[in-house]
């Protein structure tokens, strides 16, 4: 009997039943829909914060994963939407890397700017683009501080490749950020 | 049957042969050689990047978790040691915060300088103090690539209330990636 627990990390059961893990996602307004969408579902099965992202081959729009924020009912401050849906998408490639050698382009979307773990965390990912709907401005009307992410962290990952773009149907995005203060959930920090 | 896989986090099974859970670690010397052996440790067992963490309370020396980093065999890039010491901490006091209330004080330690994700955890993780033994200047030496971590990062968190050291029992945090390095263990970026 070890002195450590072993954690498991599993979506909610909502997801298999909402999402449709077949489609395809030709574009980037369907790939943000997806990640928007799960925020939204996340709110109002109240099962974490409002938050949602997914990952996608580039070309293709094949669903690889997706995450949502799980944090305070997993009692596990990393399980962030973009943290889970990057763990998920590794165990699915079988790689700690979505850029491994013969892997397609992958991609994620999020429904809200990356705070600085989950920036950090697109850096080991593998994904060669990141999107976002709201902005970290957005995100700290309700409070959520999103670390430190500068102009620089930006611009240190785009050297390495890595492209940016944010505020993509950003009004839906926040409208779920909105949504989850309205309904008066929960919000948290360090 | 989920789409999704459902992820299981285990620490390597020497771990609870090596390490005496029961001890207290009343100084920062002994709290750093726990870091550093773990890290050690993962070397010579290849499993995983030479990398080794620790959680303690800050008060009493009490070890709440550790973690070593799991990267390659555990196909997940998120499986720094810091992350995995922040998550399994959560997971034994119950909460997604270790600066919960009702909770005493809580530190990690680290074998080496946090890289962007880690450093970003340490936001959410609730830890007062973070001690590590080897820079960012030492990992960089094997080629390992911190991510975006700047003054202005530490300034932002240090003005949220968590303290930073870095480079205590530099030399032996250095050994261990010095032998990882002789060993031909893999070096992994994004």
């Amino acid at each position: 009997m070890s002195a450590f627990p072993e954690l498991h990390i599993r979506l909610p059961a909502w997801v298999d039943d909402e999402i449709d893990t077949a489609a395809t996602y030709p574009t980037d307004e369907a790939r943000m829909a997806l990640a928007i969408a799960l925020a939204h579902a996340n709110v109002v099965h109240e099962t974490g914060g409002p938050f949602g992202a997914a990952t996608f081959e580039a070309t293709t729009g094949r669903l690889i994963s997706v995450g949502v924020n799980m944090v305070v009912p997993g009692r596990n401050a990393m399980l962030h939407a973009e943290v889970v849906a990057f763990m998920m998408a590794q165990a699915r490639v079988g790689s700690f890397s979505l850029g491994a050698e013969g892997l397609p382009a992958h991609e994620l979307f999020t429904s809200c700017e990356p705070c600085a773990m989950c920036l950090g965390a697109t850096h080991w990912s593998g994904v060669r683009r990141v999107v976002w709907s709201a902005t970290r401005e957005d995100a700290a009307e309700l409070f959520f501080d999103e670390g430190p992410v500068f102009a620089a962290s930006y611009e240190y990952l785009r050297e390495r490749g890595i492209v940016f773009e944010g505020g993509v149907m950003r009004s839906e995005g926040r409208a779920v950020l909105v949504l989850y203060r309205e309904r008066g959930g929960p919000v948290y920090n360090g």
